[in-house]
């Protein structure tokens, strides 16, 4: 009799359609060694399930779901639209994505069609609904399913190769130009094409984008956005469909890159599904990617794809020591995810991506991690109850984290010594992990009530998603925002404001900008706390008003001298500080300490800790993510439901090199 | 009353077309604030001129000269041709350039027009004629106004991207090539296309370059040069165009590219215009360029656009440090420029140059340079007699600096660590101008009498421009020439000589070379003075005959050993000295102070001094151009017209980090 | 009267047509100065040889080879398909290469032609014919030819690149793909489709590559494979027409390029010829090719092209230093070639390979090696008999290289650290070679017999050519192989093996592999001997059944811990070593010294020592390849050829840099 299965999910990306239909049974009991509980399966397989146009064949995968379900796995159903048959790619060669010189992509590779071309979209609708009659509610195949991915990870690869640019792309450009502006007017009047004799007469003049020409930069952004949009609306359709036969939730995996719109791409979903594939040294850039994921939905997320052991498509990139797969396992359930899905469960035998690890290898032997998968099996099962009933809390402080802000640094590099918005904001993020003060990590739609200090730094423009205004209302009610470096100096469409350097920073913080002078040397900064800091990449010469204090002043005998470089200054019930140069990170953590927000725990930097809590339970998730010893002191009384140990309140929980303790109060 | 504004031209790169009309009051108050003297408009904004097909409308610039004046300044007018509007681009894409891979440009960046596309040449045609009349002497307009620029930065990019390879260009290329060479047969000859079958049959033969293919060199010379005529033809055309109905004197704005011919372009125009975008660690590299502008037309040149803190379309690209503004203001004035505008007056709100530092920012206010401009404009005004009423004077000292020659070397390098020939003749120049023996900078086609001694290294060809017999004559009648390395070592058409490893240095410096080695470790070579030095890059083996002298041998053991490297031989009642390895710098200055060129005074190699001298003034201009103190002392009493402060003959003037003085003795 | 030139031939390349008919006469003298017997002539120069469609006049070469004759020397004739006229290329474009974007190349350059292109093929017939004709057996022309080659460097130049993907090509790939599977399901199944939906309904829809598209690799080996046979197949074309009239033997010049196949171009040809151009450092690299190219036929190669000085075609590339010349000259022929030419006898006046180094140049003068030159004539004067009475004798050892395993890693790079398949044998060999036992080099075609250790690293499919079945004869008759690292891991399709690692390696070697971990930092590996050395790159978990044994184990705490690195077990009368990771090449020599194969003479390891023997000569050519002193003692009695001194048994032989001894026993 099939047990439903419940989270946290655990398990790995199958792929039965590559090898003989004969070895299911052998895979399916190797899972059951593994201690796993569902797998992933269906997302490449378009010529299994439609060998031949309309003629559906998804016998090979109920096959598999049953086999499955009898030994009490469930599984993820992928569609299958990735990967187009031959017989579609080379009957309608109009259906595969054209580069900005004209060139088509050719089958036998994935994500190469054209989702604004109507032929692929309407190919993509009936093989979608055919499956979703097929795992339908009420259907057997459905007693084990426990969610849709759709299609795999639809999304353009790189903001500078323009994605598809296709003639059908480029009407679909345009009609998207009409929704957002209304008028070409407008959209002149928007992007700014005043210079050059940029002005567009009608929508249908706007080209699609040519590689290395100078293109305008509110040209570049709406671009990228167009094609997020055309990803976003590809599965908004596919869920339509699936929805109209299946209750099960539906996500699609989405790679943590920055210029991905997650927000908007899952609002048409139902939960978070994501990839993440860091080296064993890279685990640190993840848990502000996590925070963003649960806020997207506020409740928890999949990461569907990870590496057990190493990544590597061709060729494979790291070797991963003992404890990591372990370690990068439970690092997102700390954070909020309740699926957990490797990818792969056994290696290839062919094809592109033989150089990935696997739990298991081609020919059918456990591989080395093997061991740790069981582990972390029992483990789950151990603190299955901890992991379902709390969910992570926080202590009063979030950041913003913004795609458009990522996209405008994108395409008008703010300075040469920014590096990217990324970079800065991952830096940002980790420096208060270290402190164990994990902020929350918000989108701009996000509400936030709730929060005691919100962080906004480089967020470039606050007019997105009607920040601005709930921003002063929180503020005014008692918030304390932190804005800059590079905040508010940016229109909604990447432009400067005519009237001030800041659409409204010096109005509400009462202080002046005289002007702005970017990157070069370190400037030493002076805090009124007795500090001398480095201030760095761009400065703000700024001059406070009656109302404004100084917090820190350039000490330099150039152009900046005696300037303010950090300013503070009360607002309604609450205050805003504005951080005019890029200081350390631990300055700004001690900023925000002296703003009243306190470490959750006492810790070791390299040991990432989440308080959660639940209706009756509360406790703490501890995974050491360096590759090296650390501790933790517990706060109260406590039970390492791992090993069952206890502690005294007060106690130093020692964690060996990725250790791992979830530690219920 | 409007008080026609003279040399020296002080101002700023100004687009009203980017903002509100009735921001225009506003702005040329702080231009009188500022203290500048002039505007230069107009470059970019066709669709303003003419916002539909024949449809001119001139009005908001001839409303902006009319304030313009009305505030005391004067202004540049920019012909348009750089930006074409929407309408036209998309009615006729074939307007656009072509890539070597047959892809087009868009609509959307700046010059991206083919100029030899006749329907784009006959809307230039259009819109410069119906310009011209607007602001036609005897005009309201014209009374303001003070010169003509030609479109913007009117030439390719890059000699490695081959520009426009459109059916019009590869048309225009053939009828060029036939304009060059009469014959098939004759380009074959001189192309030497003999090797790998490469004859043509007929011009028509004759391909557009394909990049990553392996060309002829001198097809990609002539390619080259068929971009730049092109270019040239295009301006020459305008320049026609506008004679007819404006007197005043036209120019176009070029940068100090290697590639492009300065020379060549400015015979059909009447001022030499140049931009330069140079960090304040890069300053050194412009007296060569000044001093080669002045020499086009023996007359002061204008630097019509300069950064005044920072460049940076995209992103800015450095810091200036206090003083650098200034500096870099006064240093192509001291050496014959007599404009000096900045880019731009107020920052973009919004485009593809966001980064680009500017006088005035974006919202109105001073930016950090501010005052900098101010104490400029106000020293323009003290010394403002002595710059236009002397100019610079040599010591008889000039060297050769070569477009053909840069082109060779770019498209055969001689060596791989010849780096490039900008590289090398930079280097020459400041170690004279450091040794404040600044030479005179010649294009091959000028004049070589007043000069004592001429060097002309790395001028691969001595061919062109009629230059061998002039050069002959000069020697004969008196001259020094030094010549070498790599001087006269390929005919005009790049290929090598049949007869001899020089055209015709073994015959006049009675020498013979055995063979030439190329580059790898330095070799040393002992001079006939006692010093050994290091030759490095090439190496000739020179054997004096009866009449030469060696001066500097090399000392290996290997297939050098004991030839000349350097050598000197009576020609007429001159010399010729033949420089067959690259010397030091310093090894090359003590060779041409033994030649009897003195140092114009003695100072710190930071302070670029340049003697001036006309009918009653005589004096110097001192610019410390490395940011740290510097000084000079003065060889007769003079008096700093900047400071008032005078000096008996034998001080020393002691200039501040970019510090400027102005003495007129 | 002409006397009939024999091996050693030793030469240059000759370009007649590039020049003044006149002055063959001069070249000729200077050549009869060199010494040189032969000149190579002919492989560009199809618009001489047809200036008009089907106007044949082959008159320019029976006068070169004619005056060739009377100064008693002979030739080698080219073939001129590399370089087709113009009057070609531009009647019909379609037969100039496209590429992967569909740009076509353009006139001007060379190997530009589509092989499977049938105009282009229609027109060589032609030439070739017309060609072989004039110099037919019988001709007099034909009385000083020595040989043909056939093209110019027949072959793509980059993996990467994907050569020509015309029509004809996408054609011509389909009917190949057709011969190699057969059916579409057994290519399907060969190549592994089944993951991504890949699979092919048809060849018909097997597309061209399209650049920067994630192929699958077995998609792109194929692909390589493809345009490797077009060659070869063109190169047997041209092979059957020249045979019809001539008997002179028939080869290519091939570059020592990884990834071209050297033994099936030369299957249809009668001598295999190759080119190199080593830098002075990089002589190193050669002896391991030399060896190869001897057993392609088992017989004396021809190197038909190197720099007498420097190579260097748009740049010159090195300096050579003194003896470099004498060195590079003599090399080859210790490792068994019989023809040796420079390229090329004097440097062009023009064109795209100015920079390249000559013994003569442009003007006529003896460059700085014609001595160098003279004295290697002088110097195969004395030892002619000796080179053409033996040839290079083994010590027992091989080793294989593989062009199928090259390309294997290339497109799925087994490891980030691998770097690539050409280094690593490379370093291989020069571990052996150093320690003076040299070991043949074996295509994995070749007869094993003779052999008694055979080393097959990286090899990693030993299915190809029937290896399989001749290694398990040869080591059960006896033979020791040496198996890994990275050998035996892909199937004939660059498939893993689905049912072991391995495979037959665990069969045959009695081991369990449990798994294999990729790259990351070394590992200590403890070997039996009592060492402790670093394994990098790969690291096989290996644990030995009952027959096998533990060469050497894994020392760290982690995954591999207790592991096997490699084994030893006994296979009939053989044995079979297998290494399970990259070993340091010391241990690699110690290891199969124990094995029993010695080196065969003492001699310092920049001293590279051939033993020859024939029928009735014995001796050692030695070459000094580091450009410093070395040494070697003598095994016997012996006298240097080229000195005439003497030499007891035991006697240490000194060599100057880049000195060389042939030494007669």
């Amino acid at each position: 009799m099939y047990k439903k299965v419940t989270p946290p999910y655990f398990g790995a990306a199958y792929y039965p359609e590559s090898w003989d239909a004969s070895q299911m049974d052998e895979d399916i009991a190797m899972m059951v060694k593994a201690g796993v509980n569902c797998a992933r399966i269906g997302e490449f397989a378009w010529v299994n399930m439609e060998p031949a146009p309309g003629q559906y064949d998804f016998s090979l995968f109920t096959e598999c779901v049953k086999k499955l379900r009898d030994a009490g796995l469930a599984y993820v159903m992928g569609t299958p639209t990735c990967t187009p048959p031959a017989w579609l790619s080379t009957t309608y060669p109009e259906i595969l994505q054209m580069n900005h010189a004209g060139v088509r992509q050719t089958h036998g590779a994935r994500r190469l069609c054209c989702v604004n071309n109507a032929v692929y979209l309407d190919y993509c609708d009936k093989i979608v609904e055919a499956q979703a009659k097929v795992f339908a509610d009420g259907s057997e195949a459905a007693e084990n399913l426990i969610g849709w991915q759709i299609d795999n990870e639809l999304h353009y690869n790189s903001p500078d190769e323009y994605d598809c640019c296709c003639p059908d792309c480029k009407k679909a450009f345009h009609g998207w130009l009409k929704e957002q502006y209304g008028t070409i007017e407008n959209m002149n009047n928007c992007w700014g094409t005043a210079t050059w004799s940029q002005r567009y007469d009608t929508f249908e003049q706007v080209p699609t984008p040519v590689k290395d020409l100078w293109h305008h930069p509110t040209y570049k952004t709406d671009w990228q956005r167009f094609r997020a949009w055309s990803y976003t609306r590809f599965a908004a359709r596919q869920a339509e469909i699936l929805k109209k036969y299946s209750s099960a939730p539906i996500g699609t995996d989405m790679m943590p890159l920055y210029w991905l719109d997650h927000e908007e791409m899952n609002r048409a979903l139902d939960i978070v599904q994501t990839t993440e594939y860091r080296a064993p040294g890279q685990l640190d850039d993840l848990p502000m990617w996590f925070s963003y994921y649960w806020n997207l939905k506020d409740k928890p997320f999949w990461v569907v794809e990870t590496a057990c052991s190493w990544a590597g498509a061709t060729v494979p990139l790291w070797r991963n020591p003992v404890g990591y797969c372990r370690a990068n396992t439970w690092l997102p359930m700390a954070f909020g995810s309740d699926a957990m899905m490797y990818w792969l469960w056994r290696t290839h035998h062919s094809g592109q991506e033989l150089g990935h690890g696997a739990v298991v290898t081609t020919w059918g032997r456990p591989s080395h991690i093997f061991g740790e998968v069981q582990q972390v099996a029992a483990e789950f099962e151990k603190a299955g109850t901890f992991l379902t009933e709390t969910k992570p809390i926080h202590n009063g402080l979030a950041m913003h984290f913004s795609m458009d802000a990522a996209r405008t640094a994108e395409n008008q590099l703010l300075s040469v010594d920014l590096k990217s918005y990324n970079h800065r904001i991952t830096a940002t993020y980790i420096a208060f992990r270290e402190a164990q003060m994990n902020p929350e990590v918000l989108d701009p739609v996000h509400d936030l009530s709730g929060y005691k200090v919100i962080m906004s730094p480089y967020l470039t423009c606050i007019e997105h998603k009607g920040l601005r205004d709930r921003l002063k209302a929180w503020i005014e009610a008692g918030g304390t925002w932190i804005a800059g470096p590079y905040t508010d100096v940016r229109n909604k469409w990447d432009g400067l404001y005519k009237e001030a350097p800041f659409g409204v920073l010096e109005d509400w913080a009462d202080i002046r900008c005289d002007y702005t002078i970017p990157h070069g040397e370190d400037i030493p900064v002076h805090c009124t706390d007795g500090q001398t800091v480095s201030g760095s990449v761009v400065f703000d010469a700024l001059v406070c008003g009656p109302t404004a204090k100084s917090l820190a002043t350039y000490q330099e005998e150039g152009f900046l001298k005696g300037y303010s470089a950090v300013t503070v200054t009360p607002m309604g019930k609450g205050k805003i500080v504005v951080v005019g140069t890029i200081v350390p990170t631990d300055t700004l953590v001690k900023l925000v300490t002296n703003l009243g927000i306190a470490p959750s725990v006492k810790a070791d930097s390299n040991v990432a800790v989440v308080p959660r809590a639940g209706d009756t339970l509360r406790g703490w998730i501890c995974v050491e993510i360096k590759n090296r010893p650390g501790k933790m002191q517990v706060p109260s009384d406590c039970v390492d439901l791992l090993t069952g140990v206890s502690y005294k309140k007060g106690a130093w929980v020692e964690l060996p090199a990725y250790g791992v303790a979830v530690l219920q109060a």
